[in-house]
């Protein structure tokens, strides 16, 4: 096959943690290849995309009803045997969102679109496992060396939904009393007047994240647990 | 333009510390596009490179005679405007190297194979100039969290040598007592018997790198300076 046969796509990790859960977004083929078969929201590179990432935002918004989101470019995975279409070298993007703010609409390419629990995933369709893979591991990292788990968070959340996020994403339990304590130090968390009443708990203060403090703080946190 | 006209090329970013100073290997084109401009060596990915990786380490090999190299992948470029020749995607990578270990070799379709300087560099061609940046940013957080330094010294260096990488790298000088002390307490370095006579300077400690203490520390150490 010559050069000029080869095609670019853009395929998107969209993660979210629901319910003490960390979940991708996947749709379901409804053509081939892998008709029938989950994978990641995603599509070709068009001429009309300025950007790689523009397409990549189109694809999500287009087929899962996803947008306004921020984009991080993950890997670019590009091995001769990973479509049977022809040499097709996809740019994966990660994206960390909530569930709460969005309402999942399928394409009219899809025959569905939901959130699946990263610990449970369907077969998924070309290399789209390891793409998976490959953005988890790069949220673990990130969740410990930047702020990435409140892009997880809505505005106001409890110590024990911080706490949840940092489980889901690493896949264990961390130490309780070391947690907060760390965090409370940090100087990232604001803590508010208000407390959150949920199920039979009592009732537990809300913080909302200090982004300014965590930019200008001349050590960068580390958050390992 | 249709999807199907997209081409994908592969750049890489070789650096080196050399007295004292970051460089860059960049070869100048012979041909249009950009003719007589420099440029990173790179090409089009073909059907026979199984990876992209293996596209990349082959360019290289081919447009400067560098062979055998560790490679990370960067960044994936894509916007509309960045070749002339229509949409050409680029994956970059990054190559850390010692000059003393290689033969510099232009292939027939470039008229000049150098290293140049990071502060220094003629006018590059296509938007190659934008990648260099974004490796060199890479680096700078790769030395201060990684064991990357050390692929840029020799298997044996004095502290001297070592402190000249991080302040190539990072553009700025770095306390010397306080980078001392912090690497000979980090456990990374292995005092060797021998010692070092450069010029008019009394006879310098050699130390190698422990690889495998580097692995096992459970708290990586930082270089931060």
């Amino acid at each position: 096959m010559p050069a000029e046969a080869i095609k670019v796509t853009v395929d998107t990790v969209a993660m979210a943690v629901q319910q003490g859960q960390l979940e991708i977004l996947l749709i379901k083929r409804k053509h081939d290849p892998f008709k029938n078969l989950w994978a990641l929201p995603g599509g070709f590179l068009e001429d009309d995309d300025s950007t790689v990432e523009i397409a990549a935002a189109r694809e999500l918004l287009e087929e899962t009803n996803v947008g306004d989101v921020y984009l991080e470019q993950l890997f670019t995975f590009g091995d001769r045997e990973r479509d049977p279409r022809g040499r097709v070298v996809t740019v994966s993007y990660l994206a960390l969102l909530r569930q709460d703010d969005l309402e999942l609409r399928a394409s009219t390419d899809a025959s569905g679109v939901a959130w699946w629990p990263v610990l449970d995933l369907p077969k998924l369709a070309f290399d789209h496992r390891r793409i998976v893979e490959y953005a988890h591991q790069r949220l673990k990292y990130k969740i410990e060396y930047s702020a990435a788990a409140f892009s997880l968070l809505p505005p106001k959340f409890t110590l024990r939904d911080l706490q949840s996020v940092y489980e889901a994403v690493l896949g264990r339990s961390v130490d309780n009393r070391n947690f907060r304590k760390r965090f409370l130090k940090s100087g990232v968390l604001q803590e508010l007047a208000e407390t959150s009443q949920e199920g039979s708990y009592r009732p537990a203060r809300l913080y909302s994240f200090v982004e300014q403090e965590f930019e200008q703080l001349p050590d960068r946190p580390v958050f390992v647990f």
